[in-house]
C-alpha cells in the first residue's frame, strides 16, 4: 500500500496532457491530493496548491507521486536532484514510469539511508498463480471498450464511487498504473507474463461477501490488435457478472493504429458477451458508457438518446451525467452460487 | 540458433510422458536425434541409441537436450553431476525448464570454463515491440484449438513437412518451448510480458516472399480461461490468411478445468474468425485437424467422415494421415497486398 496524502509531482511537463496521471488522481482523489510541485517551465496545472517539498511535508504529506510522462520514460538529472531531495525530507516516492525508481543507484541510496518507500507500480509485485477458473464468492463487473483510452477507468471509479454513496459494498479494482496510483494497490496487468495474466486477475478479485461488487478496470480492447489479449485475461479472470460497454463516439480509427476502424456497439456487445459467457454463463450486457468529452452539450445527449434506443441499454456519460444509471442496471443480479464441482485439479494444469 | 546434432536427455524420467518433450524433437527431428541418455530408473524410451556423453560428442553431437520435465521442476543434483560433466565435454545445454539453467551457478562456472552456452527456451531472448498491425507481405496460417493440448505443434509442423516437400516455401514457427527445441528458433509466448505478446508474434513473422507461409504454432484456446489471452495475441499479431482448427473428441472437459466443457467446432469457427478478421478482413477458416490418438482407427475415420460432412471443411487427422489435404485447402489463398496507409504513427501509441 502506498501511504497517502500524496504531492503531485508534475516535473517539467510539456503540455497538460503529459501529466495525466496527475489529472486522474487530482479528479478522483482531491482528498489525498494536498498539493502540486511544478519545476520550471511545468505547463501543466492540477488547480490545486503550489508547494515545495518542506512545505508539502509540514502539511503531512507522505508520498510524493510522479504525475507526469515524458518522452522515453527517462529520469532527467533535473528530476532526480528532486526526487533525492524529497526522499531526504522523508516522503516515499511512487511511479508508474518505464524508466524505474528502483533502477537509479543515487534514489536507491538515498532511500536505504532515510529509511524510505520507492514504490514502481509498474511492476507486479506478487507471483501471481495460473487461472483456475474456480468460482468465487461476490460479484464483478467489467468495463469492456470499443478501443483503448475510451474512459474504462473513470467509469469504473464513478461506478464504485456512486455504490459506496449508496450504502452498497463495492470496491475499484484497478489493473493499470493510473488506477493503481489512484487507490494504492492493484495488479499492472501489462506487465504480467502472458501465462499469469487470468491468474492475476482473479487474484485481484478474490471470494468476497455474496453481496460485494468487485468492480474491475478494464484495460485494452478485443478489438485493438496490440492490447486485445489483455482484455480477453480481464474476461476470463475476472468472470464478470456484468459488462459495461465503453465508447467514444469521435475516433477515426482505432488509437495508434490507423488503419483499424472502431467495432460497431453490437459487434462488441455480442463478442464480449460470448467470451465472458465462457467463464460465467450468467453474464450480461447491462449498460453504455460513453466518453462525450470530444462532443458539445446537445450533441452528445442527443446521440446517448439515439444510442439507448439502437441497444435497448441504459447509456448514459458518467463524467457529464453521473454514475447513477450505470449502478441501477446492476439492480437484480445475483452473484454464482459457488460450485461444488469446480474444484481445481493441479495435476492436470497443462505444463505448456 | 540452438547447435545440432542433438543428445536427448531424458535423466530419470518417471514415465514416458514425462519425456515428451524428448518425444516431439524424436518424431518430428530424427535427423538430429543421434541419442539418447538415461540414467538409472528411467522409464522412457524414444528408441534412439543409448550413450554416454563421451559417445555422443564422438558421434559428433553439439547440444544435449532436457528432454524431460520432472515434478517443480527443479535440477536434481543427480542432473547436475551429469550436466557438469556434458559441459567438461564441450556440449552446449538446452532446456525449456521453469528452473533455468543460468540460475544454476555451478553450471553457470562449468559453461564459462568450456566456452558453452546454455540456452533457457523459455526466456524471451530478444526486446519484442508493441504491436502495429502493420500488414507484411507474405502468407500465414494459425492452428486454434477447441481446448490446450489438441495437437496444435503436431499439426503445424506436419503442414510445414508436406509444404516443403511439396517445394512450397514454409517456415513453422514457434510458440512454445517444445517447439523451440524441435526447430531451434522462436518465441517462448507464454513467457513474454503482456503488452508485448502480439508484437512477439509479429516479430516471429515478419514481412517475407509473396508466396512464401508461416505456419505459426498455436498455443491454448480462446475457450480456456487460464490461457486465452496468450491465443487472442496469436490471432491479432499473426494477422493469419487461413485458420485450421484443432481438436480432440474424447476429452470431457478443458485440459486442467474440470467445470468447464469444451465448445463446439462451429463455436470455435465463428468466434475465432471473426476476431482474426479484425487483423485480416480475408481471413478464412480452411480445415479441421482431429488429434483421434484414443479413438480405434474405425471409429475415428467414422467421426472425421461426419464431421466433415457436417461442417463443410476438409476434415483429417495428419498424424494418421499425412497433412496432404490440409496443404491442399490453403490452394487459392492469396497475401495481402500491402497497405500504404497501413503504416504506424508511433505518437499515437496507448502509453497504457
Amino acid at each position: 500500500m502506498i501511504q497517502t496524502p500524496y504531492l503531485l509531482f508534475l516535473g517539467d511537463a510539456s503540455d497538460a496532457l503529459a501529466a495525466k496521471v496527475a489529472q486522474g488522481i487530482k479528479d478522483w482523489r482531491p482528498d489525498v491530493s494536498i498539493g502540486q510541485f511544478r519545476m520550471q517551465g511545468c505547463k501543466a496545472d492540477m488547480g490545486i496548491p503550489d508547494m515545495s517539498l518542506a512545505e508539502a511535508r509540514a502539511a503531512g504529506a507522505k508520498t510524493l507521486v510522479i504525475g507526469v510522462a515524458n518522452r522515453g520514460g527517462v529520469i532527467s538529472a533535473a528530476w532526480k536532484k528532486v526526487l533525492v531531495e524529497a526522499l531526504e525530507l522523508g516522503f516515499d516516492i511512487a511511479s508508474g514510469l518505464h524508466n524505474l525508481l528502483n533502477d537509479e543507484p543515487e534514489l536507491v541510496a538515498a532511500a536505504q539511508t532515510h529509511g524510505c518507500w520507492l514504490h514502481d507500480v509498474r511492476i507486479p509485485t506478487a507471483a501471481y498463480p495460473i487461472a483456475n477458473g474456480v468460482q468465487r464468492r461476490g460479484k464483478r463487473c467489467l468495463a469492456v471498450g470499443t478501443d483503448c483510452s475510451v474512459g474504462k477507468m473513470y467509469t469504473g471509479i464513478a461506478m464504485e464511487r456512486e455504490m459506496l454513496a449508496r450504502g452498497m459494498q463495492a470496491t475499484f479494482r484497478p489493473t493499470g498504473q493510473t488506477g493503481i496510483l489512484i487507490t494504492g494497490s492493484g495488479v499492472p496487468l501489462d506487465a504480467v507474463i502472458a501465462d499469469f495474466m487470468a491468474g492475476a486477475v482473479e487474484y485481484l478479485t478474490p471470494d468476497n461477501d455474496a453481496d460485494h461488487w468487485d468492480i474491475i478496470e478494464g484495460q485494452g480492447s478485443l478489438y485493438h490488435v496490440s492490447y486485445s489479449g489483455v482484455t480477453m485475461a480481464l474476461i476470463h479472470g475476472g468472470q464478470p457478472e456484468a459488462l459495461v460497454l465503453c465508447h467514444e463516439p469521435t475516433r477515426s480509427h482505432m488509437r495508434g493504429l490507423p488503419g483499424f476502424t472502431l467495432p460497431s456497439l453490437a459487434q462488441l456487445r455480442d463478442t464480449a458477451l460470448h467470451l465472458a459467457q465462457v467463464a460465467n454463463p450468467d453474464c450480461k450486457v447491462v449498460a453504455i458508457s460513453v466518453n462525450t468529452q470530444h462532443m458539445a452539450e446537445a450533441e452528445a445527449l442527443a446521440y446517448m438518446v439515439k444510442l439507448e434506443a439502437e441497444m435497448g441499454l441504459p447509456t448514459v456519460d458518467p463524467y457529464r451525467q453521473g454514475a447513477g444509471r450505470l449502478v441501477d442496471a446492476l439492480k437484480g443480479i445475483k452473484g454464482r452460487a459457488v460450485d461444488p464441482v469446480g474444484t481445481h485439479d493441479p495435476d492436470m494444469l497443462p505444463d505448456a
